[in-house]
């Protein structure tokens, strides 16, 4: 598996330089200051990892337990993140989202990293499926009606996903849109309806949102904005959902490692 | 492995009534022609796969041989594409990069498309690593100087890709950036300097590009452009390369098929 480029022992005889224990400062918050200061210089960028903690504490000839409430002040200050089996890493002020690599949903990735979003349901109707949607959804000629739910996806009180979903109304006939404010779409057709999604399609493109998208998301102009089209299928081949989704650029990034 | 939605029977039915083999011409050119109009309507859309050849001839009526050349006359037009063991389909007008799932570069992409491009360096330089590089690339304090090479990548005479690639001088001290014209630089470190990228880090995001990259790409304004941030790396974990790489964003697709 891939790691990230870990803190050179350079690096780490630097700062225990600066760390001083006859200052009246707690240990732990000197630490946590010296390390804050690299952070937000730059110096120590996104996605770099922290040595272990006992390797840190050597390093720094403090006691473990020092080190790890150092960490976890930056932890929950949102500067570091630790990924279990993985290690420590510098978080950056982006959401970080591998959707581009694995199929989890749009909110699934939000629990992983830990970040907390409200969804609400803006409109839900059934409608006569445009053309495009109904060849992906591969409908008969005769049954072109799909249930077409707009939402949001907030972060801190802020729009960050705007997603439409296009659902043949005959796979689920009785489906609530409200019960989408609080569950995913992946697990309410696979737990209420017996569909399962096994595989997605998905394109990434960037955008300046129309006026419409602009609203519905409460953007300013000239944000640009990560469009993606969505289309889910089922093991036999057959498709099962549309969609369109537009994520904030100056929030999200979507994030893969891949391997050889 | 999933498959896109298949071209419905009843589009096919369609299609045959409007064949007439007493009309002056010629069978494939009717079906070609009367294909060109669904797709350039958006009635057949992007990604809709064709049935096999002999069952689009039975369902149409005609030889395998007239389905074949009027697939021929589609794929020449760029409006069909073929891909090997998959299948036939509609084409986009956009370009479709795989990057974000499978350990390909930009121009490896490129060429699995069909897609003829050019490769231009705009400048190469050894500099002093800016901190957050030199992180990344794991430097020892002593020594930062990268070499970083500036490069374009245009099809149909526009620029799609300029890329930033930093290299540790230390890694391939005689690299000369003229032969990453023709060459693509993961080639280049593995065939010349033994250094084979075993995985990348790669983040997206949407971006309005600074005066620096629209002059560089020869932008107009407000062109949204995908910004992807790339680390590679070797086997033991240690960084090799980092780049910052702007796409077009309207013409550009970074697109995935993820399977559960």
């Amino acid at each position: 598996m891939a790691t990230a480029q870990e803190l050179t022992p350079a690096a780490i005889r630097a700062l225990t330089r600066e760390v001083s224990a006859a200052e009246a400062e707690a240990l732990h918050e000197q630490i946590s200051q010296l390390m804050r200061q690299r952070i937000e210089s730059g110096e120590w960028p996104e996605h770099l990892k922290l040595p272990a903690e006992p390797e840190l504490a050597g390093a720094l000839n403090v006691s473990r337990g020092t080190v790890r409430r150092a960490i976890r002040t930056l932890i929950e200050a949102g500067l570091l993140k630790q990924t279990r089996g993985k290690g420590t890493f510098v978080r950056g002020q982006m959401l970080e989202q591998e959707f581009a690599q694995e199929l989890i949903s749009t909110a699934q990735s939000l629990d992983r990293e830990g970040v907390e979003y409200q969804t609400q349901v803006l409109s839900a109707r059934v409608i006569q499926a445009p053309s495009h949607i109904a060849a992906h959804l591969g409908l008969p000629a005769d049954d072109l009606s799909v249930l077409a739910i707009r939402r949001t996806r907030s972060v801190a009180g802020e729009v960050v996903y705007l997603l439409d979903n296009y659902l043949p109304t005959v796979l689920c006939p009785d489906l609530s849109p409200q019960v989408l404010q609080d569950r995913s779409l992946f697990g309410v057709l696979e737990h209420d309806y017996g569909v399962t999604v096994e595989s997605v399609r998905r394109t990434f493109s960037a955008i300046l949102p129309d006026d419409d998208v602009s609203a519905a998301m409460s953007l300013r102009p000239g944000v640009p904005l990560l469009y993606l089209e969505q289309i889910s299928y089922q093991a036999n081949g057959n498709s099962v959902e549309y969609s369109d989704v537009w994520v904030r650029g100056d929030r999200v990034r979507i994030s893969s490692w891949i391997k050889r």
